[in-house]
């Protein structure tokens, strides 16, 4: 009774959240800033990937971090050190941003002066994917220790992004991980998902990740 | 504004999840079954410590397992093949089970003539820690890819568990991860946390965690 009570809600949660998201995009798009939605698990390096990414296009793109998390301030306090205008949001326990929250977070943020702002989103492979938060393209992170079936097992994150970056690639030697199964698996989900493998901590591959996205910026903000 | 009507939504089904999973508990006390609730992020090894776990238990205790999973079956054919009752439960794309899921997998199952039973929770920090599923001990994996700070990042998870397991100990020397900053951090959340440090792949300090086991299902159907 109640799991088909909750979904009802969602439903009309969904069709809210999407109309509100197609408004935040006709916004940015007007504005020419463009907004990367950026997910993963807990602890996969999206906040390392981000400080790379921010290093690798400061000097092309004026960059803008919002921070979600469900109240600490860890990584905000991380990137601010990478000299970006940067926010917290708290979702208060929440597991995702929705659009609505995200436009909180944009209109505090300021963007008009931006061209790329990153929405760190909650380390979650489930409840971010669900809510289209009004980003141009999102992008996922899968690290190698996670192991390569993920895509099986949460299939619509891997639908839902234009990105997979696979993290992590400097510790392969220790884990049973296989390259060639995950691109199989995630492009069974998803054919068009662009692929990066990575190691954020020693910056191998980043530059491949960094010139596709510095090509979809200028694209959008032209 | 829909920020706030879901909030108020989850409230009152938090009060009847609440309701449901303290019948199923002392349901499960009349029937001498113990059902431990093995929660973590994607990737965190749960799969591989409920194989150990079985190995080390299976001589003394008669166990069942419940996988849930968003919609595949890799993990439930890994437990079947260990020899061990198991059942499969689909959650059709939500991030949790509630007591009510919990109630239907358990009956599906058969607990009558189980001793322990555990429940494998969708791969997520946030939102299973949100609902009792009605089990007698919550445990949960952090390992150690997934960095230290993650008590900071995701308190509710550590506070309502009883146990803490470190697993993946073998890859200690490749990754920056203080041992004793994740205790000190975890103890904040939880100073009554037992925190047992193993790695399900090698099955160094796994007999800790088993033995502990042993005795709260041993303590809970005698």
């Amino acid at each position: 009774m109640e799991a088909y009570k909750v979904i009802e809600i969602k439903e009309s949660v969904f069709a809210d959240n999407d109309r509100e998201a197609d408004r935040i995009r006709a916004g940015l798009k007007g504005e020419k800033t463009f907004l990367l939605n950026l997910m993963s698990s807990p602890g996969a390096g999206k906040t390392t990937t981000l400080l790379r990414t921010i290093e690798a296009l400061r000097d092309d793109l004026r960059i803008g971090v919002m921070e979600a998390d469900i109240d600490s301030d860890v990584d905000a306090a991380a990137i601010a050190k990478a000299g970006v205008r940067s926010i917290q949001l708290h979702t208060g326990g929440m597991c995702h941003l929705d659009a609505g929250m995200t436009e909180q977070g944009l209109r505090e943020l300021g963007t008009s002066d931006l061209d790329l702002v990153v929405l760190e989103n909650v380390g979650n492979l489930v409840c971010p994917a669900e809510f289209d938060t009004g980003a141009v393209k999102n992008a996922m992170i899968l690290s190698v220790p996670e192991g390569h079936d993920k895509p099986l097992k949460y299939p619509l994150i891997f639908t839902v992004c234009d990105v997979l970056l696979i993290n992590k690639t400097d510790v392969l030697p220790y884990f049973d991980f296989d390259l060639e199964k995950v691109r199989e698996y995630a492009h069974m989900r998803n054919p068009r998902l662009q692929i990066f493998p990575i190691s954020a901590k020693t910056g191998e591959g980043v530059s491949a990740w960094t010139d596709w996205l510095r090509t979809q910026v200028r694209e959008w903000t032209k």
